[in-house]
């Protein structure tokens, strides 16, 4: 029985120490999060296996962790500056601010016109608006102001006298801090192309609606990789990629028909391909990851207006070139969340339903939690809890009956559940139940050790 | 032989892969630093042992993220709004700026005087400078603007619309992502006091003149472990951590002769005690973590600005109090400065003088080289990197003679070299080389994983 709802996680994530909402003794703080003692535990886990998988062991992947603060310069090579940012129009009837994009394509698709609102100048969408007369949602009038645009980066000052106050930016994506850094990673690690260089950081978006609890905050955590390759390669790269960034999904745990691949029509402009991998969440199929081929247009930006030459030089043919881009990017938060869906289980056992997350061991918060199946069993089960802490998260609990312990560490995805009995004290073994199969084992405290260092392995 | 400069530490940095100047093709951008692929690992290592020993092995401790971003109430709280500022006062003849508390301090060290600027206000230390005619360090004339508070939060804007553009900061510390979070932990871990908050994350300090590499940066990333507890239970938590604190730079491999306490004399409003534990950096003896003793001051603080009760009651006694807050702080990007001073040696051998990294094992970046001894032996050089990297960060280099290779991982501070001779192919031996020794040790591939994997255990 699968019975998940953005609800349900939202209240299990507060109820269980995963995810609260961010300041929240001051009433929140729009669209931020604080991730919990469980929370912090699981996104952790998260990012190691990816940072594991695709930069410790791949071929020819460097880390990278830039500062959140960069030259303003970047975003203007990047364009962010000039064009990361939305049209909008205010009705002056009623006040509303809407996109004026959002406003045509509702329009047309309502009237089953074929049109490419991406690819219209402000004056066009505001003749288009004009001549159809689209009126606003809210009040249904038309009188609406002309169309100005709104940045969504985060902007900040930084120095503290006057005169020299320069405007800089929260970055609002992490690509960039690989792009900027590719000859130092070049130089530093001989690194002969095809080379990827990894990030994992957080990234900054002042977007008026964001929402649905962890799918879309205004500050979130980016992992991506860039693979730097020669053009003609590119395709094949895009393609292996496709493949490695499911392959990922699938080793967490996930059931192959929860994604679907998803072509983009419309491509940015820098792009000659790109891809996402949907999940369905809660809130219905949307983007988990996305793959795109940026062709060269990043590194060539960057020579244009850093003025550094990023012609790489194949140390065999000699060749210069400037590398074509594969990008794989995921989102740390948007993952946790898709994993937080895809573990939720309802199951209903003899007199009750159980609330279990089938996290991967890897993931799971806690790997084990000691349990004594009574009070005067606790110094014996507190000692080996001092054990095995050392090895691995570990948690005691001795508080309440045996089942609603065990009911504890099933909402929290707790893979292995250890009782300390009276056997235990006569020839130190304990029992291992298994968070998803309730089956118990008896075995050593050594053996135990082995057997979960075993099972959490990514 | 022990050369440290702060100079050489950068372009080592530089150079092999693990410290760029942040933004650098862009001329930079003052005091952001981005961390290589060298340094990324070194710096995940550290937070990781961290962590490891003040998370997941010590009692009743929970880790949270909280979000960078917070409610602009948070900063009203913790009183960083009101006074996280600096009192500036401007040169009327050359323009120069000045921090009118280091004027008075710089005065009264040179003539002796007994003065405690902490506690003047803005009126006092203008009359003071007045009155003792201070003149402008630069241009010696005495002519100076009253003067203006400067806070050091960077300031950013919340929401696109004009109407409800909010103020919003770029928090200036982590502490307080743990005070907020105080009800929320103690509630759903079912924590009983004393227990802990941990928290790694980035802060962000819009400072006039920091520097001294990473030393001080206006972005930062801080470890910071709160303890709650009971009043009379304080000192003797405080003195806990003051050893705790200690003992985990010992065992990165610090040197005690390069440690030492430093008790604060001034104290912050909120502190009982306080002090740091100092490392003799190559800039001379600086803080290198602090341990406070904060009273009860920050939770009744957010008790009256947010109107939540954060009376914990103890379940025994039912006794209902405010907790106390021993805070341990220390900086990633500060103890990566001194792990990198403590590491590095120009070590005199027959014909050169080689620069070894000294890392611990858990710490430094690649824990294995592969080298194979000749290029003909690269194949089976590069089955057995495959094998390794499964387990740990590897590296692989064929590259120049084996002299050479070994420098190169000297330098990034590689603990094992692992050499593929004629006689691998035979019987599946490696040498196994140790970085400080030099020595060299037959073994097989499984022998060196285990092996590998026991140094490397923090």
């Amino acid at each position: 029985m699968k019975e998940v709802t953005m609800d349900k996680l939202v209240v299990l994530c507060k109820n269980r120490g995963i995810i609260f909402q961010g300041s929240e003794i001051y009433g929140g703080m729009g669209n931020t999060w604080d991730y919990g003692p469980i929370g912090v535990e699981i996104k952790n886990n998260l990012k190691r296996a990816w940072w594991k998988r695709f930069v410790q062991q791949s071929d020819n992947s460097f880390g990278v962790d830039a500062a959140i603060l960069m030259n303003a310069k970047v975003w203007e090579a990047s364009g962010h500056t000039s064009s990361f940012s939305d049209p909008k129009m205010d009705c002056k009837e009623c006040k509303t601010r809407e996109r004026a994009d959002n406003l045509i394509e509702n329009y047309a698709e309502k009237h089953h016109l074929d049109i490419v609102v991406d690819k219209m100048s402000n004056e066009e969408m505001e003749q288009f608006i004009a001549e159809h007369k689209i009126n606003c949602p809210k009040c249904g009038k038309h009188n609406w102001t002309p169309i100005r645009n709104f940045n969504l980066m985060f902007e900040t000052s930084r120095g503290v006298t006057d005169e020299n106050q320069n405007k800089i930016y929260l970055r609002p994506e992490t690509a960039q801090g690989e792009f900027v850094n590719f000859l130092n990673v070049q130089r530093t690690m001989r690194a002969k192309v095809p080379f990827g260089i990894a990030q994992i950081g957080k990234a900054f978006r002042n977007e008026v609606t964001p929402g649905n609890f962890i799918f879309r905050t205004i500050e979130f955590e980016q992992m991506e990789h860039q693979l730097f390759c020669k053009e003609g390669t590119d395709e094949s790269f895009y393609q292996d990629y496709k493949k490695k960034a499911w392959q990922f999904l699938i080793d967490l745990g996930f059931q192959p028909n929860h994604l679907r691949y998803h072509d983009h029509d419309k491509l940015a402009h820098y792009a000659k391909e790109a891809c996402d991998i949907q999940y369905l969440f809660p809130i219905g199929w949307s983007e988990l990851n996305g793959i795109h081929n940026r062709t060269n247009f990043d590194l060539s930006r960057h020579q244009e207006y850093s003025g550094k030459n990023m012609l790489y030089m194949d140390p065999v043919t000699n060749e210069k070139y400037i590398p074509y881009v594969i990008e794989y990017s995921i989102g740390a938060d948007r993952l946790m969340l898709a994993v937080l869906s895809e573990a939720y289980e309802e199951q209903p056992l003899e007199n009750e339903i159980r609330v279990v997350m089938h996290f991967h061991p890897a993931i799971a918060a806690y790997k084990v939690a000691v349990l004594p199946l009574q009070k005067n069993l606790s110094e014996k089960a507190k000692e080996m809890y001092q054990t095995l802490k050392q090895h691995f998260m570990c948690t005691y609990d001795e508080a309440g009956s045996i089942g609603k312990r065990y009911r504890r560490q099933d909402e929290i995805g707790t893979p292995y559940c250890i009782t300390i009995d009276f056997d235990t004290l006569e020839n130190g073994t304990v029992t291992v139940r298994d968070r998803d199969t309730m089956e118990q084992v008896r075995m050593t405290l050594d053996q135990v050790i082995a057997f979960v260092q075993e099972k959490i392995t990514f």
